[in-house]
């Protein structure tokens, strides 16, 4: 039994709250947060204490620290984590600034750091099982893989402003399911973005639909599109085709049922939000970070995981605005050694 | 927050232990088995006290009884459980002896007596979206209904014997589905029967693979296939046909993949047991049954349900055994009063 | 190259010609319907000639007839073509007394006589591949067969007047698909019946809504659900499961499309019409008369097929005005030799 | 009825020619073909005479020329046909050289120049569907585009050598596609390209697997995906995504079958060859040549289509070579006049 922290009362720091509960290896002792009231209600919840940043990091008992909070104090709170000895649960993004992301690595990455990056798609059983069968070999070598990542409708503008702009706050997450599933790291990128949904956030200087190629060293070719509107649901498939076969892990549906009439066969929509759509999964994640903790298991997603798909994130913008193929290289510099924030 | 005791540490109580904990409204306060291995490693597992049948029904705290003991000690259990006040939660079957179960309703159906059954089917969300769908009127007036119930392989041999037959062991379920949805009771029924899997079964005087169809007094057809054995794993959709549309319940599948190369295009297996295939409808049962120890919603399952998916079970029998159409009121005779059983 | 001559200038019979013309072994020399403007229409549209039932089997150039006629005259030019030394595709049903059909036998099961049924749903590509993998061993032993078949819309209440009934109408064609697939004769069939679409049907003494069940000697089953009504089209998926595994054959679609929006996902209806749904069936029936004609094929389906597919009819009824099952040798008496109407 | 004239007794011609025969208002009247083994043999089989090009050009009778001979031959054969006054079927592409293309324009785009381009793609009556579901609205703006086309496996090298290369053989439909769908003219082409499949066509400089992305001017996105290989068959879906919904082409199959056992449950695979896929497609497109014979249709796909669709394999070739966005108009420079090649 492990006692951990969450720093953030927030939507997705319920969500670990909650979870966490559920895994019998887990209790939730502390909760952070500044605004009381979020805290307290949390705390209440989960049985834990509301309590400061200091208090949890001075608790021995305290084995791992999630850091659920807003994305500009990420990286703060995992370092001061790490520094004090706990094993650091962080939601992603590590930072929205590469540069600021890369500068944090000598602190996070240093002897006995151990960071485990939130990218929650990882922990899907679906598209585990697309990599199980890629390892396996059955797919042959890879050749095309195709990401379909269609989000409901925009968020509000308020968050689009401090999003990052869309290939950080929403094609970051395929980029790292591109590099799970690719087996190779991406070393090209090119990408086409337009303002076809929400004229508001063209004013931000930012896109509501993008599309992207990524291209390994060996040739293999990544298509990435994104949107943030779909009438249909959380729409987002995968479709891996290999030498030998391919194989797609299709969208996930509420409910399995189909009704006919005359207007034809009608299954519902899809999820209507991602929380729902990964419900699952964030169970799962939790999980793996007590394995985590526990030395059974490396860091994945790690640190590193995170900065390659902040760096891929910086390559798509700048193709989009250089009307040009970036190499991943022309950004990441000198990352080639991966052992950056990897942790143990 | 309500205290309940489990009566029975075997494998349905431990299912039921395990959502009991996670249900917030919920507190497992005993464990009853004469096994003590079983009921000290349940009790370890869920944070509760082993005790004696005496004991849990002295206890006022005790709001709810979950029977899911072996089914020849469920009328014993559920009625003392009834005596002493408590709601019970009575696994299906109530009896494999319909005239046994039905001399037992006197006392089952008492004044304030109140008794849900544990019919798990009925607590699927795909199938609860099926009367959704009927009862919103969208499907117009129910004509036909096609149930097919496959199991991966049969059980022991010895869990056979003891079993009650095929159409009280395994076809019971989907008397009661049918009946959760036609919307009117069966008044006839016919059915054919064979052994086709595992002759040990025919030496039993048993069968393996049964076809059922009953009808109702306004003639709604409904036919039910099942059989021991599906290599492809737990078969069980149900398709409802009605004047102006249809609506089908799909297979669940553990995972939502498909792989494609030179056989073709392949889906993995459906789930394997039907435990895997109903854990939340499992946890969805308990949830409902605390909203019935509340007396939020009416028993349903009810007594007079599992009564009558008996009747139903041996009417089809009768059928088989003597080549004709059985009218279901030859076997319920005096049950014409809804009221038994049904408790509050 | 064989000249064909085509009795029946209605919808089938204009079916068979246009498919006749594309067949390239085949030419259609005469047309032969006593309605002048429908022949001469069909006789231009087609390069053939009209003439009369005589002179059709007085032309020794014919080879081949096709009986396309109103039903209670299949049996007649059927019998005359065969005398006339003709191999004869006649309509199914063969006629709508399984006594006369019986009466006829001898002149029609005599030396070197050719009887070819036309029980299209044979020549489905879909069909012919679950019996093509049935008959593999892929499945292993049989064990249940499930054919729903419902249509999109009551017929006119004239033609029902004049069909024979629900059986002998419609089921008739599942009832030859089921012993196409069962690989057994069936013995025994028990029926529900109901009038659920219109009260009229009813008046006739009919029935609109029906349930079959059949069971072969080695306890092999298959059930039937039977409807005039099906808002979505043209319904009709054939499921077979066996020791080894299953082999479904889905709906045919006209297009392959699906619309998401709002409402869920959306597929087109079905086929409004069997004769769209078996465009190809018919293409391929013809060309299998052709192999037939040419004495390379047996007569299948053949004219004892269709005589047991009548039994099995007239056996339904008698279940579900007698309440019981019934056997089929209670039906067919001495019928047990094949030979009857196989013809060769 | 009207004669028309085929020009190559190849495969693709002789598709056209038993189309052409199945197809009430043609005649086949000519076969023209240097071969005369080939000529002879399709003029047997269809009923036609074998003729020289000036023959079939003197003859008046002619009302339609279907250029089916080797691509390098099409520009020649068509401007012949079309200063005869022939309406003129020219199988695509045009011609492998955008250049060379453009100055035949002055001929091919004269006062009566009636010129119809062999795009068989666009009759399949599944595309057209998603066509006019996007024409009639009901998908709203539309946004984004995905084609993924994988051919079964690489033709044989020789046919690479003269192929024009994996843009202008295999992505010219793909181009041809997008713009029929997207509703406005593709303005940039990014493209990433590899060889995955076979190291011989990377000998010859050519690709086997490439990925593009065009962008209208309005901003809409369209991703292509092509690969020489595909172990489960002729891969062809087609997804479209707009601002009130989707809607999507589904592969199609030969065979509607599904088997279930202990591996899952598999459909055969998809066809393996694009003749079979397009059966139907290759039909229709004959009897559309007829509408645009008897001047009911437009030439539709026209030789401006053609053109274009070569210029986007030019930009997406370019692009790849220069690591950048490629505008189309570098590409066509005074293309803006759409009435080059379109005819009347």
């Amino acid at each position: 039994m492990h006692d951990i922290a969450i720093i953030g009362a927030g939507r997705i720091g319920r969500i670990h709250s909650v979870n966490a509960i559920s895994e019998p290896r887990l209790a939730v002792k502390y909760i952070v947060d500044p605004v009381a009231k979020a805290a307290n209600e949390l705390a209440a919840a989960t049985g834990a204490s509301v309590a400061s940043l200091d208090e949890i990091l001075a608790d021995p008992a305290v084995a791992g620290v999630v850091v659920a909070s807003s994305t500009d104090t990420h990286l703060q709170f995992s370092a001061a984590a790490i520094e004090a000895g706990k094993a650091v649960f962080c939601e992603k993004p590590i930072d929205l600034d590469l540069k600021t992301a890369k500068s944090a690595a000598s602190t996070l990455d240093s002897g006995g750091a151990r960071l485990f990056l939130g990218f929650n798609r990882r922990f899907d059983h679906n598209f585990l099982q697309l990599r199980e069968r890629i390892q396996s070999g059955e797919m042959g070598a890879l050749e095309t893989l195709h990401i379909i990542s269609h989000d409901p409708s925009p968020p509000p503008i308020d968050y689009v402003r401090l999003s990052g702009g869309m290939f950080k706050d929403m094609t970051i997450h395929d980029f790292d399911m591109a590099r799970f599933l690719l087996g190779e790291e991406p070393v090209s990128v090119t990408a086409m973005a337009s303002v076809l949904v929400d004229p508001k956030i063209g004013e931000l200087g930012d896109y509501d639909s993008v599309s992207v190629i990524l291209k390994t060293a060996s040739g293999r070719q990544c298509s990435i599109s994104n949107s943030r509107r779909a009438t249909y649901g959380y729409d987002q498939p995968i479709e891996v085709h290999g030498s030998k076969g391919a194989v797609a892990a299709e969208n996930q549906r509420p409910v399995s049922i189909e009704i006919a009439n005359a207007s034809g066969y009608t299954r519902p929509p899809l999820h209507d939000f991602f929380m729902n759509r990964y419900t699952e999964a964030y169970a799962f994640e939790i999980s793996s970070f007590i394995d985590f903790v526990e030395s059974k298991s490396p860091a994945s997603p790690s640190g590193t995981d995170g900065l390659i798909a902040l760096a891929l994130a910086e390559a798509a913008l700048k193709s989009v605005k250089e009307g040009r193929a970036v190499k991943v290289s022309e950004i990441t510099g000198p990352l080639a050694d991966k052992s950056v924030f990897q942790g143990r």
